[in-house]
């Protein structure tokens, strides 16, 4: 439902512009009753963190030429190294690394096939997109945590410019060089966003019992559509 | 010939001995004439590295289970911190990362075939010999560099004993919970020598002429295979 409405509204806005619903909204929402406890938190963001990595190592050891390869190989580095820092906060939690991501190991690496494409371009403008709504999400999701463990994770899930810019530098590229990709691409991006939002869904307390999380939530799924449109503007596609 | 003749050197030493001729043998070893340049050193040396890593990320992704998949991580991070490490060095002598890798990419991308193996198993021996092979010989180069490009390429290329003792500990576990693999896996580290030597002997300046190095260099080679055969005693398999 927020799915359709919100792209929707979004169709009415230039191109390119930064929706106003995202500040409000985030401002609105509460996630106070149906944040995860900080270690299931840890156990799926290093989870998603991880699968995030073996797909851009894909894209590295599959990549065209050398220039993308060491471009995305620094991406990579980003991913684990976000992964590994959120194993050393569930080892300063007293968690035991394997046992805290292992019920997530599934369901993530089911996540992996489905958006990892057909071809590099396809594997890349997946990442992009999952891990421009995931990153955001988690971040949004990691005001629930205590103070401390907060800013950490805060920082550490801060958007890397470096990263984002060799990502998009490389599907624009694509999208100049390579005929028809942009409409494929286009169509490729769409289909990856509702699997995204699973995952996003997946990580609220109670979402397990099929109920869904309440209204107070919503707008945050708002906002992660809103910022998925901006990411694919910003590609010159047609979200 | 050295080949030969260290190896059955070798055979007559008790397993798990580090032989004398270690020492030694690098203080007579003369790299003076044969080192290559530090460019090129370096260039040759990343590439290196970032194949070690896509081999890794493999492992990671093919992984049979998540405890010995976040241990590869932590290994996958090292190849892939040393990598961008080497071309930070490379960008301090004004170099162009991209173009200074580009003359050792095709040969650097085979031997990523050679050693990669049929499965999860010898993909994980293929990356521990290679490895400890080639991180050693490297070491053993950089002392021909300038002082301060020595001491931190000798510190980045340093042993991590971390990454080894994963990579040590899964290939233990196979050679205990799978029947036959000991045998299968003993046979496949003595096939990968060959290549890695190539390896070797290819970064040394006038290799390409296919006069080869003199003999001043030699003694590196056969403490190589010396190494080599301690790393299998140390798994339990006759190199």
């Amino acid at each position: 439902m927020v799915f359709r409405s919100a792209r929707r509204r979004q169709r009415t806005e230039p191109a390119g512009i930064r929706p106003r619903v995202s500040q409000t909204s985030l401002e609105r929402a509460d996630f106070t009753e149906f944040a995860p406890e900080p270690l299931a938190f840890l156990g799926q963001a290093a989870c998603i963190q991880l699968e995030f990595f073996e797909l851009l190592a894909k894209a590295v050891a599959t990549s065209p030429g050398l220039a993308p390869k060491e471009g995305v190989s620094v991406v990579a580095g980003v991913a684990l190294r976000r992964h590994h820092r959120l194993l050393d906060e569930v080892r300063a939690h007293d968690g035991d690394p394997v046992g805290i991501m292992q019920p997530f190991a599934d369901a993530t690496l089911e996540f992996r096939e489905q958006i990892q494409g057909a071809d590099w371009w396809e594997l890349l403008l997946g990442i992009h997109i999952a891990s421009g709504m995931l990153d955001d999400y988690f971040s949004h999701l990691a005001q629930a945590l205590p103070r401390e463990l907060r800013e950490r994770v805060t920082e550490l899930l801060a958007p890397d410019p470096r990263a984002a810019g060799v990502l998009e530098a490389e599907i624009e590229r694509g999208i100049r060089e390579v005929p028809g990709l942009g409409d494929r691409l286009a169509l490729w991006g769409r289909s990856i966003v509702g699997d995204t939002l699973l995952v996003a869904r997946s990580a609220l307390r109670g979402s397990e019992s099929g109920a869904g999380p309440g209204s107070g939530v919503e707008p945050v799924f708002t906002e992660l559509i809103a910022e998925h449109t901006r990411r694919m503007d910003a590609l010159g596609l047609t979200a």
